[in-house]
């Protein structure tokens, strides 16, 4: 597949290493991530819902489960990642589940030491998402928080996973292996998507040569971040894991 | 001293992971390199030697101790970082060594979440560096390179040392803390720092917001390459260390 692989670039705004220190205030405006991709995910200040980006359209499903099409540019994030599709690799899964997405695709697109883009559109079987609920300072660990998210369950929906494959060797910077999004076609049940199995799934693969990491300097709780190196993978593993 | 900081990209070619995983054969072109940046540090295929890149001129430290002025822009680097000096905040360092970088000037100037670059010229009374050696397929870990590298020492030496700081949270991917190279100003010695010390030195400081992580993804060797993750960050601290 690698006689394919566009060379293109992945925007990071932000650490998961930062927001498991606590740091979910917002660093950029939507606007400005925006001018470095038309497609993505994140989250908002204070670590509000789970962001779909999808050609330039923004959706925000917040922890009671609705989804709000987000038009204000001015909103900010803490935590963001977005890409300009191009020289997609189009695909074709059968019988699609997080186990295959993690075993058998990650071989044979050579994912593992490279970022991808993923984006499978089609009818689900089954759908299960958390959602993260908005937070207030002084700030829990991202880990706290993950300890008492909402989860939502879907069942035979039309809709679109959107998001990211990072190498384990990032797994301190942002989600080792897949950080996967879910929307309904209706715009109306979205998430963190953490479990889903479909009959048949099309879309496209996009390989990175470049992830361009942008780290909000000016921002003092950035600056002074305390992460904790002994326990930051694992956490992450607990905040970020999805099921197989 | 934030106020002041530049809002600038480094720029990183390859990463320390797949040095350690064996994958030393070059995958950048200088020329190419160069396009990213005038200055930084990095290595040549093979892991030839320690390079020392200073407004546009390329050095290269080969394990005799022989210091090369390299012109050729095909030759192939499979790690190196360079940037575009601006905005650059500007140093006076009294009693200067690797035990006050590590420790009050990181504090003083809140780096130990960002990347930043150092370059730093004067008089030294003590310098001495490591250069690695040029190794042949099938290369060797990091790490094996790493313990049979010769040192050489210079005193009372006119030099400049040029590197980065890294976050810990990148440790994986290049050398967390400070990464610094050395060169004299005739040219003659030059290298990987280990330990130094100096009366005054000037310089300057130049914090980035965003690094520019380029990956080899057309590379076999570095797509099926093989990270050990559970002896990665020790590998890379034993290969990357500097001495206090």
């Amino acid at each position: 597949m690698k006689g394919n692989d566009s060379i293109s670039t992945l925007y990071e705004h932000g650490t998961l290493a930062s927001l498991m220190a606590g740091n979910m205030a917002g660093t950029i405006a939507l606007g400005d991530l925006l001018k470095h991709g038309s497609t993505g995910i994140g989250t908002f200040d204070g670590l509000d819902g789970e962001v779909i980006i999808l050609d330039g359209e923004v959706y925000q499903a917040v922890s009671s489960g609705q989804v709000n099409h987000v038009t204000n540019m001015q909103a900010k994030m803490p935590f963001a990642s977005v890409h300009q599709p191009a020289d997609l690799q189009k695909l074709t899964i059968n019988d699609a589940n997080f186990a295959l997405l993690n075993g058998d695709f990650v071989g044979q697109h050579e994912l593992k030491n490279v970022f991808a883009a993923l984006r499978l559109k089609g009818e689900f079987n089954h759908v299960k998402v958390r959602i993260a609920p908005k937070q207030e300072e002084p700030y829990p660990s991202l880990l706290e928080v993950a300890q008492g998210q909402p989860t939502f369950v879907c069942d035979h929906v039309q809709g679109t996973i959107i998001g990211y494959y990072a190498p384990a060797i990032f797994g301190s910077v942002t989600a080792a292996g897949w950080h996967l999004h879910f929307i309904s076609d209706d715009r109306e049940f979205a998430g963190h998507l953490l479990e889903f199995n479909a009959a048949k799934l099309t879309g496209d693969l996009q390989v990175f040569d470049t992830l361009e990491q942008h780290l909000p300097v000016a921002d003092e709780a950035f600056r002074k971040g305390e992460v904790d190196m002994a326990t930051l993978r694992d956490s992450i593993a607990k905040s970020e894991g999805n099921a197989d």
